[in-house]
């Protein structure tokens, strides 16, 4: 059983250290607020700084929301950085900059320490149920060492290449995701305005080429009106704010995301930043003057 | 056992005839160009008319190219207009125009017989593995008619509507095909220009929200470069543009498959209209001037 540490105890943080636990290691925990009840409960050690877990841990988990705030729990005062020694493994679940990460990856390096970006998709549905997706960039040896505990809080995982190779995944995830669900959302709106039930083409759809996660949830969340989070809207505009930042530094157009970018803020326009990205149907709603009908 | 007819015996048609043949009916079979042999060896009857078909049969169906064909099978010199009597039940498995579908119903109507709109998704291994879709429209008696020879063909068979409402529905299907193959492409062109590699990234996405059967099948074709057809593009720009015309009519907004639609321009522009859908990516690729890499 190891000694394991783990920085961010929000929604998804909290589940996956709490798999942790039950797996039977130690976790060091550390939170910008309190750390919870259940998981001191369940036998988690509260650390002062992030300094102190990197101290007591040899795996480093981080899960926090921003490219900055990695680099604060990192390299800033009393953070994981001071607290290294050579051989621990630090590993990166935010979803962050692929271009930082590979700075941050350096930095650890030269404490004679590896890192490891492994961010994740499943929502907190996947990290409750312990169903994640881990899309890992990073020394194999590292990777292979840290996977057993992936294998706790996840169920596909995959080493994509060296240091932000998973950040890059995880962007081609959110694009993939993003146009699926405005995919969804032009076609069931059509649908309605024809004068189709959108219930029974959504279940129709699912039947042949048309069938994805994506129809299955959020379609079934655009024709029930439930658009309480799930995934914020806001926060798929921050992620592809991530994607296209870096497709213009790599010289890559992407039409489609690009616009989808710019559906996302008619969105936040009406109030709607807040909630589910399937709520992106309501954009094309008001540009169509029609509701797809409640299935 | 039924007296079925066929008209339109071409990549789909052959092989829903020959389901038809397997189970048990009497099938009376008419072509643009002969009945094949395989049909007539294993017991079908060739028609030298449309009109020859609607006479014998009970059940009549076709599988032809786009809204004229259809027209002209039905309503034209020798048609299955002219050999209908009260009672029989026509069954339309083309994909063509919502609007011109209701008009044909009327007619038939007129003749005191029933029609379906019946369009199919899942190509030419949905066919011959009789795992189809159907997306009807029309009467719910005929349809429950009808529904015992759909399950031979197919897998998945849903009444949508009245009328128009299955087209409405295929019309749907192509707006999600056609854009999810879209938001594939840019994911894997991004992952590949940023150096991840994509065979990777694609197994990733496939645990989680991104999961689609695009990405499971066309994202394959991608990395593979297996774009012999498959659903050829000058088809898919075809069905494009009825949903775009119809989305005209309907004063519906669709904003990315109105762009979906210029980039398979551009692939015509590039000679590609004969290749499968998921060749899109290589506008994408030709933006970026980077191809997806080989997996």
């Amino acid at each position: 059983m190891a000694n394991l540490g783990f920085i961010g105890l929000g929604i998804m943080g909290k589940p996956m250290a709490g798999h942790l636990i039950k797996g039977g290691h130690t976790l060091f925990l550390k939170s910008r607020r309190s750390v919870p009840e259940e998981l001191l409960a369940a036998g988690g050690k509260s650390c002062a700084t992030a300094k102190d877990v990197a101290q007591k841990a040899d795996v480093i988990f981080l899960c926090v929301p921003d490219t900055p705030d990695v680099d604060l729990v990192l390299f800033g005062k009393d953070g994981v950085a001071e607290g290294l020694a050579p051989g621990k493994i630090v590993v990166d679940c935010s979803t962050i900059s692929a271009q930082a990460t590979q700075g941050f990856a350096k930095k650890i390096e030269e404490k004679g320490c590896t890192f490891l970006d492994a961010p994740i998709s499943g929502g907190e549905t996947g990290a409750k149920n312990a169903t994640l997706v881990f899309m890992a960039g990073g020394p194999e040896a590292s990777f292979e060492t840290v996977k057993p505990y992936f294998q706790l809080m996840g169920k596909t995982i995959v080493r994509i290449g060296e240091n932000g190779a998973g950040q890059i995944c995880k962007s081609a995830n959110q694009i993939v995701v993003a146009l699926n669900i405005e995919a969804v959302a032009e076609a069931l709106v059509f649908a309605a305005k024809a004068g189709a039930d959108p219930a029974k083409v959504r279940e129709a759809l699912m039947g042949g080429a048309g069938a994805s996660r994506i129809l299955e949830l959020h379609g079934e969340r655009m024709i029930k009106r439930t658009f309480n989070p799930g995934f914020r809207i806001e926060l798929h505009q921050k992620d592809l704010n991530l994607v296209l930042q870096n497709a213009k530094a790599l010289k890559v157009a992407l039409p489609n995301t690009a616009n989808c970018q710019e559906l996302f803020n008619s969105a936040a326009a009406h109030g709607d930043s807040l909630l589910d990205h399937s709520a992106l149907v309501k954009v094309l709603e008001r540009l169509a003057n029609h509701e797809v009908a409640k299935g």
